[in-house]
């Protein structure tokens, strides 16, 4: 890549008409709505028009548990879906969307990198199409409906110290976390403690994830949970009337974004819930729309296997109905080399000297992550491949390692250089992939509908995270209870953990058994259609750091963006 | 209308493609950007293009002092629009972007009304092109940027009881109004407090209707003062790194959007600003696109005369050269029969039956306000033209009664049924429009730029407002004194009093003499451009009502829009 930045090389790329790319998707220009130069919005008919065609093979990308600096899981979907075409497929991709929240911060934005990049990365990164704002809006319009019942005389009985709904904003504020509102005069409401998640931790952004549609979306928005009265019962949306405004919000943030990668291959950009309380995964109905668009669908889900690859399978697959094909897991020689335990990664700051040295022992010191994360696909039912993220300072003696790693599991492996090379990089891991998928699936969920609650997070936390065993605070058993006895017992679970390891402690490196899973409270997603368990502190608003990219991002005396990364 | 409502109508109307709408203003089709199916962007490149064409005459529909429901001035607007294109003219509208709070609170949309309406309501009223979203965002990471400043050390010194920069939020939401953040652990960021406001109460939404281009708005972001270090010194968004990323956010929300009328008409809605502490006029840019693409370019400023059309010449045009060629007031018989003083008109609730009694009488008594309102605009050396918006509850006495007081006065005058005909029931008010604007202007701002701040006010206070003085509290004393200090003593001023009287005191009506304004405080918005005296209690974050719009609008089976207004 030499000298010239992401930015660089996505400012120099030729775009494509994407009405092309839609025509040769199968999707019919009416069904298209364009917002801007370069994104299209893609209406939900489209769904029932490509019905009849044929169905694509459905294939996940995740990856080992990550270093903080990432694994290039964005890169290698990106890669795969432009290699694919290099092999004669033609393949669509499934990402989520970006939040503000870190293109401001420290990460930048999250476009994928090099020449495995979708475009233009500008737009991508600042607005889209304004689906995040609609997230943020319908979000806050119930929190509003909700503070405007307590002030006008709160007929519902609604118990201040009961509300779980917080308010939503796209930015990095750590100021935000804990506030006071309705300060003031006694026309300026009432004042209770409460503070701000960024939009990707909302529950109208998860629930846009996992809606089917625009009816069910509007039904999911009616059971949102927002507290309970003073006998204990559930508050929803539906009983603050604020479901069908919330609806009407997001009539327009339904509709999947067709974007395309810097080889114009289509990018579906849809929905951008969090990894840890919620699903991590982009959009059921851009996946729906995405597998009756040419050979493969190709998408991606957040952090390790254990992860959204858990969520993916056990969520997202149970909402659709879709079955997956193939799983794609991401390896890196530094993340392997990180799971021996002898060397420390930190966010922002590039890799410690001695890791660069070469040890092929480093990487299978480490490659115990890998092979529980290669079984956790293969639990789901679903044929794994590795895809061996290839870094410049990466020796080929470790390169190796790791696909001596993926022979002795039994696994197709493939040495990706997209980053670099493009999607020709990527071509190896495109055949496995194709002969992968080719084998028939016995994809199904990990645990029934009818479990009850404690069974599900039991099944997870011994068989994706090896765990011997959950400990329930006195609080959670409550929650859990409560759950059970509101009619929230047949949805699936989302255990909210670190995802710097597989296990609920980010110090435990590899694959860690005989530790116990501590669950520390429950919450119902009830509108999004799940039950998330907190099992440690997790961040759901994020801060600046002392020099935040926001510094540095500007624009220059031709109003050309400059700095975003 | 019959049993129609505003969003039947408006939904059965045929839109032509907004393509052919931009080719009869002469804008080529690469400079613009589709926004969905019935929006366009309107890159700022095309006044670049346009500058050679024939410049339109530039007409500000303004109004007298209004009751609680509003005098029908942007359906004058549109009709004024629509009826010039009758008699052979060809025109432009350009108005103000709504915020989302009214729409969901009590007020409903911002669209016009009957068959004079901007279309599509539902997408004009609901996000749009995400201006509104965009001037959030801005404003919100100048917020996060200030409060990681302080968290961070605080190296500026920044006197954490002389900030001023609050956060924004585009929605009714009265428990913002006063809160403290910064709760929470040590890494919760530095407790204070603080308050959210409505975004159209933003000053980046007034920067954005003033700027004057690209390069221009970032200057603009980079003044903004946020508050003051320890010793004074007031401390900017330049200073604190975070006006190159704010200017990155706005750059699509600076490019207007072009929607159409019910009869094609083209219009440019661009940018909101509140119109008690900001301008309340829409933007500067689109205006000067406006200007040539057309025989007449008619535009609309917030309130009545001494309000919306005061900044309007005082502010606006100062800053954009831009010569005014005509002024229309609108005027209405139930406006002038509360200001009578016989009646109370309250909002959201239907006018008292007493007033809907045959009375020119009354009508005479209320006509002091009207005759005030249009001297407000022969002061700035503009020709007034008075419209005549007929109610169907009017009698043809009182009608007739409006047009006695204009002709004494001088000034032609117009009966306006364009609600219920369309523009053919304006066509009246587009001749006299027309002959008017053809005398030659004597436009001039009221005061120079070097006039020291307390002579602005008393300019204004005096000639428009008609008070025999103006008290300053101590506070506002030192804030004038500091703001002459700081350099800012030759921007225009902005007075935020009440817009239900041309007084500062709400009740009282007609044209009062004799009384003095009392400046209470007093703000820069030196990005934006002005200084503005708070005259009075203003709200700048509505709240909800008991029955706000938000709990009957909702989507249907169809995922149709319901209950909008």
């Amino acid at each position: 890549m030499g000298a010239l930045s992401d930015l660089d090389i996505a400012r120099a790329a030729e775009l494509e008409p994407l009405t092309r790319i839609a025509e040769r998707m199968g999707i019919r220009s009416d069904l298209l709505e364009p917002y801007g130069e370069s994104v299209l919005k893609v209406r939900l008919s489209a769904r029932d028009e490509l019905a009849e065609r044929p169905r694509a093979r459905y294939v996940v990308v995740t990856a080992v548990t990550p270093t903080p600096l990432g694994e290039g899981k964005t890169t290698v979907t990106v890669g795969l879906g432009d290699a694919l075409n290099h092999i004669g497929k033609r393949a669509t991709i499934s990402v989520r969307e970006p939040s503000m929240g870190p293109v401001f911060g420290i990460k930048g934005g999250a476009s994928g990198g090099g020449y495995s990049q979708v475009v233009p990365m500008e737009t991508l990164n600042l607005h889209l199409t304004g689906d995040l704002h609609a997230v943020t809006s319908a979000h806050n319009l119930l929190s509003a409906m909700l503070d405007n019942h307590l002030y006008q005389g709160n007929a519902l009985d609604v118990d201040q110290h009961a509300i779980s709904w917080r308010r939503t904003m796209d930015v990095n504020d750590r100021a935000l976390r804990n506030i006071i509102v309705g300060l003031g005069s006694r026309t300026d409401g009432v004042p209770r403690q409460t503070g701000f998640d960024i939009t990707a931790a909302s529950e109208v952004m998860a629930l846009l994830a996992l809606t089917t549609g625009t009816r069910d979306m509007r039904e999911r928005l009616g059971r949102i949970i927002v507290g309970s009265d003073r006998s204990g019962k559930p508050v929803t949306a539906e009983q603050l009337d604020a479901a069908g405004s919330m609806s009407v919000l997001l009539r327009d943030a339904i509709k999947p974004n067709l974007l395309q990668t810097l080889e114009h291959t289509p990018v579906l950009v849809h929905a951008g819930p969090f990894g840890n309380i919620a699903t991590g995964n982009s959009s059921i109905v851009a996946d729906q729309i995405g597998l009756r668009t040419g050979d493969f669908l190709v998408t991606e889900a957040g952090f390790g296997a254990d992860m959204g690859a858990e969520r993916f399978f056990n969520i997202k697959c149970r909402t659709s109905g879709e079955s997956p094909d193939a799983a794609v897991v991401v390896a890196t020689v530094r993340a392997l080399k990180t799971h021996s335990g002898k060397y420390t990664v930190t966010a922002g700051k590039p890799l410690p000297d001695e890791m660069l040295a070469e040890s092929p022992e480093d990487v299978h010191a480490g490659a115990a992550n890998l092979r529980k994360q290669i079984e956790n696909c293969r639990l789901h039912g679903v044929t794994p491949v590795v895809a061996i993220n290839a870094f410049p300072t990466d020796h080929a003696s470790e390169l190796e390692a790791i696909r001596q790693v993926a022979d002795e599991a039994g696994v197709r492996s493939a040495v990706c250089t997209n980053v670099v090379d493009g999607g020709q990089g990527a071509a190896e891991l495109a055949r496995a992939v194709d002969e992968a998928s080719a084998e028939s699936t016995n994809y199904a969920p990990l645990y029934p509908d009818a479990a009850p609650l404690r069974e599900k997070v039991e099944t997870i936390a011994g068989k994706v995270y090896g765990a011997s065993g959950v400990d329930y605070s006195q609080q959670a058993e409550r929650q859990l209870d409560s759950c059970e006895r509101n009619g929230l017992g047949n949805l699936p679970v989302c255990i909210a953990k670190t995802h710097r390891s597989i296990s609920a402690d980010a110090s435990l490196l590899g694959a860690p058994t005989g530790w116990r899973l501590p669950v520390r409270e429950v919450r119902a997603s009830a509108g999004a259609g799940f039950v998330y368990l907190l099992c440690g502190p997790i961040q759901t608003m994020p801060g600046l750091s002392r020099n935040p990219a926001a510094a540095v991002i500007d624009m220059d005396e031709n109003g050309e963006i400059t700095g975003l990364s």
